[in-house]
């Protein structure tokens, strides 16, 4: 290691300076002062190497790209706008010092997408490379997991499943070369490693009853906004079968072999908003039913399950 | 390991739950949303096993009470009041779900002292236990660490080093029961593990020109906030000398063989808080002069560096 702890923090309050009027006190003190409005969101999500991403993988833009969009997904999930964010990571001391840098620019082009600044942070030392993103944010009226009601229309506003392709594709090493679908693969690579995040269409949902974005995949996430707004997720497979990029995802899903419904029911990390309510944008997947849980109905097989942990 | 991802957040959010007229949206949903104040106040802390805790040194209880009292530390420091916490969690998969209630009462114990609530957080797997702690405050006119001004007095609201001394004697295994001064090493196995941090002294501090948390020793945050604000810091090693505490620390020192300086100068992790001013609380160890860095003046031997990183 030929660095210090002071250097990597005079390198990444570099890559993250900018003029930004809502910063009262910026990096370098013992905290970070913002304005806010009345009310604040927050969120934090933590990246561990080895779990959530690998450095044979993924570029380090690419990992620092992830961990902020899953993040800032979450503040937009609560029809809310974000608008800072701290960062702690460890380093275990053999990344370059350009490693770093690599993934404090990543971390900041995903910020910048939505005018989101880097305000404060901590770099530790630990056995494997580990990232804590807190989000804050501003918010009016939040959008809950709770507000589903029978009757809505359910939306998303990608079709999910490409990340978790693009994980199936690394962990069983498929050369893409050998692939027909291979420019499928690319895009299934592409989301895994940094998710294209559709924050601009979450705006147009601020009248939803209910948003949650699917870091855990659509079945699970389903059943977890059921839960909250006591009603029934009914999902359609055939509504989903028409979704443009269906044919897409499923020709890669074929041709390795693979299960599409697993991919679309089960997979996470897409950060696909779901939204229900009447007459919202996005593509209509399904309907919020009475009864509990949530379903793909029209399936001969189910989807297999999905956690995380 | 006899628990889901889902089985630890029941248990974090019952142990984290308490009327909040502060929290819009708690625990559950894609974030939180607390109301704020004009001005909010951030920092984040990250904590790696093995590196910032070890399971056979410390109690979860303790490792959950010293990573928050670090974290509220720095809310403090910047003359500010801390309201919320989000806690992000990596655990191995081998600790009990007991371990973890402990270390998540831990957390919450310590905030509580500060009436803070925690709001929310992220549970992942990960081959270490790390914790990473974001705390949000509100503040006036926040106290920094540039505000030192030639001729102010530099107080601390306790004797700094006890945290080094109890790390040491962990590191050396120093078996108390031979020790004649076992009380004192009590005390700095206690301040390591767990450290009192002097919380209710800061309100007194509200007429600081420039304060910091002694997260990282006296000689490197003096020169820190010496740097910051362009002068110099000289701590008085007579004035230090003459602290209450300062002969049992020294008469701990002598018997284990070390040099007490190091511990005073360049041990951290107690989080005693460094002011500079006029007629503050809190005991004067030296003054801001014209010049630069800082200094322990009136000893034979320098203190050794130290950083954590």
């Amino acid at each position: 290691m030929e660095y210090s702890e002071g250097d990597v923090i005079v390198e990444l309050a570099l890559i993250f300076a900018r003029p930004d009027k809502r910063i009262v006190v910026g990096i370098g003190d013992d905290a970070a002062v913002v304005t806010t409005s009345h009310r604040t969101v927050v969120t934090t999500d933590m990246a561990v190497e080895g779990i959530h991403f690998r450095r044979e993988w993924s570029t380090p833009f690419d990992i620092g790209r992830r961990i902020v969009a899953a993040n800032l997904a979450d503040i937009f999930a609560m029809g809310a706008t974000p608008d800072h964010l701290v960062v702690a990571i460890s380093l275990t001391g053999d990344e370059t010092l350009d490693w770093i840098k690599e993934l404090a620019i990543g971390i900041d082009q995903e910020a910048r997408k939505c005018s989101v600044t880097i305000i404060g942070g901590d770099v530790v030392r630990g056995p494997v490379v580990t990232i804590a993103v807190t989000a804050l944010g501003r918010v009016g009226t939040p959008i809950l997991r709770s507000g589903a009601k029978v009757g809505d229309e359910i939306v998303v506003t990608n079709l999910p499943g490409w990340s978790a392709a693009g994980l199936f594709l690394l962990e069983n090493q498929i050369d893409l070369a050998n692939l027909v679908s291979s420019g499928h693969a690319q895009r299934a690579l592409s989301q895994y490693r940094a998710p294209l995040v559709a924050y601009e269409d979450v705006p147009f949902m601020r009248f939803a009853h209910s948003m949650s974005d699917l870091s855990d995949g659509l079945l699970i996430q389903g059943e977890q906004m059921a839960r909250a707004s006591g009603v029934k997720f009914n999902f359609d497979s055939q509504l989903i079968l028409s979704h443009p990029d269906f044919a897409e995802l499923n020709s890669l899903a074929q041709e390795v072999g693979e299960y599409v419904w697993d991919w679309i029911g089960a997979g996470g990390e897409d950060h696909v908003f779901l939204a229900t309510g009447i007459g919202l944008p996005g593509f209509e997947i399904g309907r919020v039913e009475e009864g509990e849980g949530a379903q793909i109905s029209g399936l001969m097989q189910e989807p297999k399950g999905f956690s995380h942990f």
